[in-house]
């Protein structure tokens, strides 16, 4: 449904998940052209979006003929292969974040590898082969440690806590049979899981949002409370300088999320990603420009927005899937109880445990906040009451 | 794009301009799907939605086939002729708001007989077929006066001031040549122009809007200012008992914009629209659900969120087309002057004088960010600075 011949730009999005979605939202007021690549007209962003290429949104030649239909192309997912991305950047497209600065993202032995170069504060890390190397630095760190596959991995796949050196070697054993490189780590003993967003921009301007708390149950984000309540401030400040440091180093263009533990000596590098982030939903809402409206601005070198939050706390619960398919007569309840409510859902197939939307509350007291947003996610996600 | 049998409603929206475009961005997170009937694939609506059908938004073969895909159907305007409507009820399809509703906002004779039977303060007013009837029409209330069409005008179309006979006559005959029935009013003598909105759904849940300020010049709205500064608390109250009011009378559901005189007296009935308004623009950043989100969930008969204010003052200006085409050019200077700015813009092709957009701010000094709001609306127009 695209016009071309319009003066603005058109922005691609590789991947049609709920990233590229909530995007679309954002390049509409921007009114900048949107397209994504998706690989189904059935995905969250395809639903909804006027101009959609589908294909095989990992592919070189879908890439190929969507890179020339854009001026930028930016990504929902990491999942793009280097070699791929090498043609596309080749072909003359503007790829944003790059493919040197991507690879971060995609790998994590060589985010590992840098990150320790430039001074971050990281885990104790190896990468391994064998589960000689895993016992060794077992010994070296204690018992339990992390494995993890190097790349391919999101939401608690791809990484296994493994007590022994027998549950070593069947990790080892599966990722060698895929030809998976791995590492291992230390198990961080941390407080809490903080992240934090900043946007960066081709011009070299960087912008970054409050360091939250994000709360995991079973490597799954559940729910994001901003700004992270009691942090203190040198450590929040450490936290966003840590994240800017890291955006100039490895030159990301658009929102890169850092994910951190908190320990008791301050923060850890945890993960990084390179495009909005569920760590960064509640700034729909929450902040004056949102991440999906920032990284926009940032892939098209736009002056980036406020950051500036919009409540002195705004809390984000994940809504996961629950046993039935509807979700939509669960509304009724939700909306009545709590009309402050902000729900966003994403036009998924309804899976046990799948993420398919998120709510959004505002206030003053984040314990408040925090049980107003479990609460709707419980009744959404279908559980007894 | 849409892929049906998914447990969600689909709402239709007749008409593809910037009302159905922005209606699409709260679809989005509702994930209810929505399509709109579109005239032309380069429609503001039409060029972001995923789901257009293309065809006369006016016209009855294509309203009832668009109608017998939807759940429910909206408007983005007051077009649609009755009779149409008439029958698009007929073949079963819930509209909403009913034609019964509608024809108030389509004819300002009607509005005006039914709002004066309500007791609603209206201008005195008079249906005038002849120059004579303005003639005493005149003697009585005084000159000038203000001719009306009594439908299909819009941003100061349809609306003319009379200072004399001769003046009125020139009008009526105009009006005569195309059949166009007309209305005469006094012109009210006011301090400033107001409006409200309120939601109403099928259910019978109400919610109100602060009252806001427009700055009408040319009969076009340039700016709002939300709430009205310095409005008399009881009068404010007066303006939203009587949105309300009107609401239930008129049996609305969806929003209703009620636009008002502020004069020495109180406030006085303007006019009415039964859809997401230019006065309610500021909502999206401005309140917790915006009046695009409100007007779903009214039409959806989903219970109502809050319409409560994220800031002491959101104040919007329009951005009006200029002699150049081009505005993504001139977004680098707004941006980088003013990072808290929100833009809108409608994808539209820049005519003179044409809403192409808006602007929006908050915080706590209106006169402070009504100077923001112009100076970013004069410079996107590509007015010297």
């Amino acid at each position: 449904m695209s016009e071309r011949n319009r003066p603005v730009p058109r922005v691609g999005m590789v991947g049609g998940g709920q990233l590229a979605r909530m995007t679309h939202q954002a390049a509409i007021a921007l009114d900048v052209d949107f397209r994504v690549l998706a690989r189904s007209a059935g995905d969250s962003a395809a639903l909804v979006c006027g101009d959609v290429q589908l294909g095989d949104d990992r592919g070189l030649n879908d890439l190929l003929t969507f890179a020339k239909s854009c001026d930028v192309v930016t990504f929902d997912h990491e999942h793009v292969p280097e070699p791929v991305l090498r043609e596309v950047e080749e072909s003359g497209a503007r790829v944003r974040p790059s493919r040197d600065a991507l690879r971060h993202a995609q790998d994590k032995i060589r985010m590992r590898t840098r990150a320790s170069e430039l001074g971050a504060p990281c885990p104790r890390w190896r990468a391994v082969t064998t589960v000689g190397q895993v016992e060794s630095f077992g010994a070296e760190v204690g018992w339990p440690v992390v494995l993890k596959a190097a790349s391919g991995g999101y939401d608690g796949r791809g990484v296994w806590v493994a007590d022994s050196v027998s549950e070593a070697r069947t990790v080892l054993d599966r990722a060698a049979a895929t030809e998976t490189p791995m590492m291992v780590e230390e198990r961080v003993p941390f407080r809490r899981e903080l992240a934090v967003q900043v946007a960066r921009s081709p011009y070299g301007q960087v912008a970054t949002y409050p360091v939250v708390e994000t709360v995991q149950r079973d490597g799954i984000c559940h729910e994001v409370i901003a700004p992270a309540p009691g942090l203190d401030e040198d450590r929040a400040t450490r936290a966003q300088e840590l994240a800017i440091e890291l955006a100039h180093a490895l030159d990301v263009t658009g929102v890169l999320a850092v994910e951190l533990f908190e320990t008791d000596d301050g923060v850890v590098l945890n993960e990084l990603a390179m495009r909005p982030h569920n760590s960064g939903h509640w700034t729909i809402e929450g902040a004056r420009t949102s991440q999906f409206e920032q990284h926009l601005r940032a892939v098209l070198d736009l002056p980036l927005g406020s950051p500036r939050t919009t409540a002195p706390f705004v809390v984000m619960a994940n809504v996961l899937g629950g046993e039935d398919s509807g979700v939509f007569d669960r509304y009724f309840h939700v909306m009545a109880k709590d009309p402050e409510l902000k729900t966003h859902f994403y036009g998924k197939q309804v899976r046990p445990g799948r993420k398919i939307g998120h709510v959004t509350v505002q206030g003053d007291d984040h314990h408040a906040l925090l049980e107003r947003v479990r609460d709707a996610a419980a009744h959404l996600k279908g559980a007894s009451q």
